[in-house]
């Protein structure tokens, strides 16, 4: 568990504050062509830092990738005593992780996650990663950063849609631990973003997640329990990845999060109010999944080759309310045909 | 630092014990053709191992390698609960650790070392790595294997050459700690050797690593006392590649051991009965180094331009006695040709 993570939108001070206190031989920035052009110039801390860029992209976050970044490191004559700013999205902290853990055998290295969901990610844990084979993440190690600065500083530099996106995974941690925090994440809009108020729920939600990470570090029990909308978002992205219709994982994650809550609402009698409320978000902000009921019997086959799934069971985290969850509920097609039809109905589809 | 060393010629017995013991989903062997051929047979505890074969060699020691490796492990269907057994000298040891260090973030891996100084090194402190840019051991991770089985069952299928030559690093401990380790080593003969008897050795050998290096995990000081021998023995092995006389690493270090040794005996008053003991040990299994005193200032040279040199200075350890040492001595060019002279003398050159 990283236990320096440190919230604030004061990131060029903060980072400033960092590298001044390191005693490093050099600093190394990491960043792609976005985060070069966006966010590099906002911060004056890294102005006699060298610089690594990688081309953006999940489709990038390769080996070959992480071959070149070492052999930047070895041009600019980086030490393991040099400091490696890791300034992106998930690619970019994940593979800069992993390049600093293994460069000479471990140099220091600071995340910035630039992005919602890294922020998310990148906080809690220590996992840095390349995809390998097709296989997302597949070579990496763990490995303790020196820091994280979680900001929503730079979220004003991203597309209105990479920020829902992210949305959806702090919505999920609040819905599987607290009422009060659901309830004021649905008062945030997320076309006007207040930087400082939306800090304040990124560090809620990056509490909770280390809460159950920490109660089950390896994913034996509860942890699972951070599946929560993905056994119906996941179907939904690889069903619009099989026609073409690709959508941000977080918007499927979005939709079945309310395909879930429909079904705790069914089997567990969670409370229709808040139902409606978290449906009400989702319309307005991640519109519709573009299925009809022809295609249930489909995305029902995709439920049951997840590899959350056993047997070929459908396999959901649901709730009896906000803050209390029960893992591993076996959902039959049928529940699972009524809980598509809600969902739809509640999309306004 | 590895808890789980442990000392047996009973390797396949060892090996069985620690299979059977590890409830791992499967078992996949790291070998290079040599030990594919020579050392895999003798393990019937490996029978039904997946296999995954490397070519020989430190040219070999590479990225491309490990790449191979992974391919392999995702081939046969390892998961992190798998276990991958690095059975060779100190490539398979040290790319088979990463290779499973960074699998799925961390596979269980087994080292059983197959020559003396993969032995020495693979017991102590958990390094792994693989070349990059030129640069030994560039990249890698720290990471401790379930066990490593010491012993010197196998050492009957090494060229005499690779005996002797990881032999000098275990002379190298014993002059650093103990005068009477060294009279034991003294005795041992190498064209014959006793494998219980220097199973023994090699214990006492990596025991005195492991007092060094928990007394100095990072290289700060006394763990530089490690490198007794390898500022003459370096320039030595540079020097013989410069003129395609390749030597075996051991040999120039054994050579380096008495120069050393005799700049002991000249600076601090190192006992003369020592050093001829270990000269005329050097000198019958490893005959002479191919230097006249033309070579000397190019020697000198390389010495100056040695990464544990500072600002061009002759960096040394050197001792009072045996177990009693002294790290980061400056040796003046005068001193050095006098102790290459001497040591030409002790070889019979």
């Amino acid at each position: 568990m990283t236990r320096n993570v440190q919230y604030s939108n004061q990131v060029d001070a903060t980072l400033n504050t960092i590298i001044g206190g390191g005693n490093y031989h050099s600093v190394v920035a990491l960043v792609d062509e976005n985060t070069r052009r966006h966010v590099l110039p906002r911060l004056g801390s890294l102005a006699n830092a060298a610089i690594i860029e990688i081309p953006a992209g999940d489709v990038n976050k390769t080996l070959d990738t992480l071959s070149h970044v070492w052999q930047e490191l070895e041009s600019c004559g980086a030490t393991r005593r040099s400091l490696l700013v890791n300034l992106g999205g998930g690619v970019v902290t994940d593979l800069g992780g992993m390049a600093a853990a293994a460069f000479k055998r471990g140099m220091h290295f600071v995340n910035v996650p630039t992005t919602l969901l890294a922020a998310v990610d990148a906080s809690v844990g220590g996992k840095t990663g390349v995809n390998f084979m097709g296989l997302k993440n597949e070579i990496g190690v763990f490995a303790m950063p020196d820091a994280v600065i979680v900001s929503t500083t730079f979220f004003d530099t991203l597309p209105q849609q990479e920020l829902k996106s992210g949305f959806a995974e702090v919505l999920k941690h609040a819905i599987l631990c607290s009422r009060d925090e659901f309830q004021q994440l649905l008062h945030i809009d997320l076309s006007h973003i207040e930087k400082d108020q939306l800090l304040e729920r990124l560090q809620a939600s990056v509490k909770i997640k280390e809460d159950i990470v920490a109660q089950d570090p390896t994913e034996q029990g509860i942890r699972k329990a951070l599946n929560l909308g993905h056994t119906v978002g996941h179907a939904l992205e690889s069903w619009a990845m099989e026609n073409d219709k690709s959508v941000p994982h977080g918007y499927a994650v979005a939709w079945g999060l309310v395909a879930e809550v429909v079904l705790s609402h069914m089997k567990l009698g969670f409370p229709s109010g808040d139902l409606y409320s978290l449906a009400h978000f989702v319309r307005e902000n991640y519109g519709a999944p573009a299925i009809t009921c022809d295609h249930y019997d489909r995305l029902i086959d995709l439920m049951r080759h997840d590899k959350k799934s056993l047997d070929g069971e459908i396999n959901c985290t649901l709730l009896k309310q906000c803050g209390s969850f029960t893992i591993d509920n076996s959902i039959d097609a049928e529940s699972m045909k009524s809980a598509l039809d809600i969902l739809r109905d509640l999309m306004g589809v």
